[in-house]
């Protein structure tokens, strides 16, 4: 934990340094210039002016006062770190808390200004604030990065080597999916398009990176024009097959670094006759404020991300496999936990490892897609809990463990979740457990026009909670990448509509998470995730009609399942994925395994 | 039908009129001025014009083509109706048909003009015109209704009696109505409200009338202000009581026909500084211009509309008692005909009659809520299918009998389909009517969390439809009034996303039919439908968890019922619902009546 005089020392100098540019109040976000789901050293600068190490959090300095928005996964720990800070702890969501907007707007003065470094937020971040201050005269000041001048050993800006996927592995070139998206863009009316969201360009470029944790992306923009494309990379991760692969695309290569001269000089040469798109959820607030001095552009979702979602036969091909491989690491994992917890003495760490190992095992492994998640009992009603070496629960023979884990590999992005029975549990949990796995299995079983999108479907997933009057807070399920980012979208599957968030049809190729849990605080979690892909099933008279097929083949634990609560078609449903997972995993086990999975996936 | 020479004749009448007036097109919709789902015969120019009587169709008549566009179902009509007329058939929605904004974007010239009687178009029509035409320099006339000079024996404007609803039978008098209107202007900052919705302004004012069929409404129009509140009405209407009924509220009553001078008046004295609401979708393209020359106005859904929907504890007494009558209405036809089908000789019309005579004899009746549809064999799989007494179908000792009835009472309104066998049936009918029933079991039997609608329930109802690859072109269901039009908004059960559809959260009070079908063209139709209120079920951590109660106790006939295609849970369900009717309805049947109900309500 960072010294608190240190903390304090920081504060005083942002104060001054806030004093010497006439801005009364300063905000540090946690957020790189791209929006990224993890920041690298060099954008936390809201945990080196706080000292708060959690992974989302706001702070708010004014001259007399700071103060730091997080949300219930934190509060212990944020408390127990701002302690003796001065910074006062605003617990996200609960009754009576203001937002930053909302807290902004009851505190600022007519007059008054408030800065932040415009390329840390969002353009729909920004405009809150815009809107929240409109009527009190506030100056908004986002031109300077005022915590660069008094963070001395602030580590490196990220910049990793850029790696290029060959066509084998995507199944389209860089010059293929640009006239996709010159298409759209036609579409669409736009004549040029910006794009900052790093995966969304790793896509495009064929490029890969590793500038974010568990993001293989690169810090980089594109602009693309009827005619022109452009790629924005760091000199520092340049190679010189990147150089040969974007030529022969056609793609000009600049300087990261250039892009705001690129783009100022791009409309004042009267270049931009036509429309500029640009999204607002993640291009940031400095961008946004260029396109808006100068030109013509409108907000919209960047085609980009409804083109990368949908995958290729090529990569549906590798992925196919990947999930194979990754499916056995997690059956032997199963395997071996639920034997050597009577045996060894374990913890939520060590477990973790020996999942993270077999991974590392499969010849195609790169890195994890995101850290594993391995959480006994109590923990497991965490969504984002992680253990580490020095602060782990031991494992018992007793209750469950929820494992949340994934695998970047050459050939596909993965994410599974099992929880697994250690010893004896209730009847109580028996119960969720089945509701868990009912719901999972119904959603995944779904036929459905074609249209449909996450809203009209997630009743799916919910209904065996639903039923028992329990719920998760969260989405049932999320887009999955292709050597990219565990999460992304656009489709998802959630009943509550959200302005925000643009609703994606479930298009054939498109993978997408099934995750349903239960989630009781302070007592136990549970969650059960496979991977579908969006499959056509048939067409008719009735119109083209949508399926899933399972990526993940698991075994769910039949130890926690009750067979009397689920229907004969929900017991069908279960003993059929069984026999795949068996047919499928089988043969890639030892014979003791084999034995164990003939047994564990019995029909019931 | 109408003497084709006579149609040439009109058309010949209608061209002079339009030659007079400067206009090149002039187009001929088929409603009134409120938008109402039916028409009396004042606004049937379109049928008096082309000779179509079909419930929907648009005419438009240039100086020398005229064309009727209508939709599937009166495709053979339309045809017959329009040989020898010199009007093209245009058959919309097939492919290569183009719309009429498209037709007339394709054939008008520069600088012509388009005429219509802006009174009969809807606002969200006449923007769309006004968007296709936009780039070709096209003048829209609308302010004459052409056809009305040309018209000698035009009928009647409708003119029907004021009733007063006595509070007794809604709960909610004039003034805590618009109490609750301001409440909700005054949220969206709206400091005016327009409204032309006549079931709107039948609830608002506590008012009925019987100006349209089926829908117990007045021609009226309302304005409400912050501080005041007016009622157009025609002076036929009025009644000593409404008079004193609206002068006990505070309401001005103001002439029907003076809804124009009012508005300009209204916005010429300067009265209008706030914004003024109005719904696109009801109120007419001739309302429409007025706002917009004249007022600071926003487009946007009434108030009125959803706390209409929501129905007082009051109303749902009322209602819960006469969905019981209605329902032992129904139930004593469906012994009826069963049996009689094998003694007398019946058709579709008589079968009708029948029930409409049954319902006659509640002694709340007051009309039916909409044309009994009693459709036999392949007329079922016409979902507006209506049989008259020269050209029905009769009644034979096999296949099934679709019957979709409701009435209109003191104390609600009502609406239930039930699909009859009525002698031998195919097993493929059987397991399509298996499927429509277990479909609208399974949404009745949903619990969601507050705030779902009927874009997250739809595929509960679907479900087992589209499991075989099939489903239903129109919605699952829709809002019902009370002692109002049968059909109403803005809830409804539609899994599909509509621009121009608000999506309404299924709130407490609300009613909805939950009416899945099968329909097969020249084969069969199959629709099972009952009324559902929404309830809460559960209050808890997890949140505030709705249900639906039924209010239609009816049998779903057994005799197609294939119990093996359902799961357990299903059986329950329908076992369940079943026991409900036997005890509901029993105490009010004959003893033979009786015998029979527990037989067709058996456990399966």
């Amino acid at each position: 934990m960072t010294d608190k005089k240190e903390i304090r020392q920081r504060l005083r100098m942002l104060r001054t340094a806030m004093r010497e540019a006439g801005v009364d109040y300063y905000l540090v976000p946690t957020a790189d210039f791209h929006n990224s789901e993890y920041v690298s050293g060099y954008f936390k600068a809201r945990e080196f002016l706080s000292g708060f190490t959690g992974s989302n959090g706001m702070l708010v300095v004014s001259r007399e006062e700071a103060g730091l928005w997080t949300d219930g996964r934190y509060f212990v720990q944020a408390e127990k770190e701002l302690a003796d800070t001065g910074i006062r702890l605003f617990r996200m969501q609960e009754e009576g808390v203001p937002d930053i907007p909302v807290y902004l707007e009851q505190n600022m003065w007519e007059g008054q200004s408030l800065g932040f470094d415009g390329r840390v937020v969002t353009a729909a971040f920004g405009k809150q604030l815009e809107n929240a201050l409109s009527g009190k005269n506030v100056r908004i000041v986002s031109e300077q990065d005022l915590v660069d001048s008094i963070w001395r050993d602030r580590p490196a800006f990220p910049c990793s080597r850029a790696e290029t996927v060959p066509v084998e592995y995507c199944g389209e070139s860089v010059a293929q999916k640009l006239a996709k998206v010159r298409e759209k863009m036609k579409q669409s009316k736009a004549s040029a398009l910006f794009v900052s969201k790093l995966d969304d360009l790793m896509w495009l470029f064929n490029l890969r990176g590793n500038d974010v944790a568990y993001n293989p992306v690169l810090m980089s923009y594109g602009f693309i024009t009827e005619k022109d494309a452009y790629v924005f990379l760091q000199a520092g991760s340049l190679q010189r097959e990147t150089l040969e692969s974007m030529r022969g695309a056609g793609v000009w290569i600049r300087d990261y670094w250039s892009i705001v001269p690129f783009l100022q000089e791009y409309f004042l040469a009267g270049r931009s006759r036509g429309i500029l798109l640009y999204d607002d959820r993640n291009v940031s607030y400095a961008m946004y404020r260029i396109f808006w001095a100068y030109g013509n552009c409108r907000e919209g979702s960047s085609p980009t991300e409804l083109l990368k979602a949908v995958k290729t036969e090529t990569e549906l091909e590798y992925i196919r496999k990947i999930y194979l491989k990754d499916s056995i690491a997690v059956t032997k994992f199963i395997h071996w936990i639920k034997k050597a917890v009577r045996e060894q003495s374990l913890t939520e760490y060590s477990a973790a490892q020996y999942l993270d190992n077999l991974r590392r095992g499969i010849p195609e492994f790169l890195d994890v897609s995101f850290p594993t998640i391995s959480a006994y009992g109590e923990h497991g009603a965490m969504m984002h809990y992680e253990a580490d070496e020095t602060d782990c629960a031991p494992l018992k023979e007793a209750g469950m463990l929820l494992v949340d884990s994934g695998g970047q590999y050459l050939g596909g992005t993965t994410d599974v979740t099992r929880t697994i029975v250690l010893g004896e549990i209730s009847q109580e949990m028996k119960e969720h457990f089945t509701a868990v796995a009912t719901g999972m299995l119904r959603l995944a079983g779904a036929r459905f026009l074609y249209g449909c999108t996450g809203r009209n479907l997630d009743i799916l997933a919910r209904g065996p909670l639903w039923d028992l009057g329990m719920d998760y807070k969260c989405g049932t399920g999320h887009g999955v990448g292709y050597m990219l980012n565990v999460h992304e979208g656009p489709q998802s599957i959630q009943w509550r509509y959200r302005k925000q968030i643009p609703e994606a049809v479930l298009e054939e190729g498109m993978l997408v998470t099934d995750e349903p849990g239960v989630y009781l605080e302070g007592r136990y979690g549970i969650r059960t995730e496979n991977v579908l892909e969006v499959k056509e099933w048939l067409q008719c008279d009735s119109g083209r009609f949508m399926e899933f097929s399972h990526l993940t083949y698991v075994p769910i634990d039949l130890d926690a399942i009750v067979p009397e609560q689920m229907s004969e078609k929900e017991r069908e449903a279960l003993n059929r994925y069984h026999r795949q997972v068996r047919e499928t995993i089988s043969p890639y086990l030892t014979e003791e395994e084999q034995v164990w999975l003939t047994e564990v996936t019995r029909e019931v």
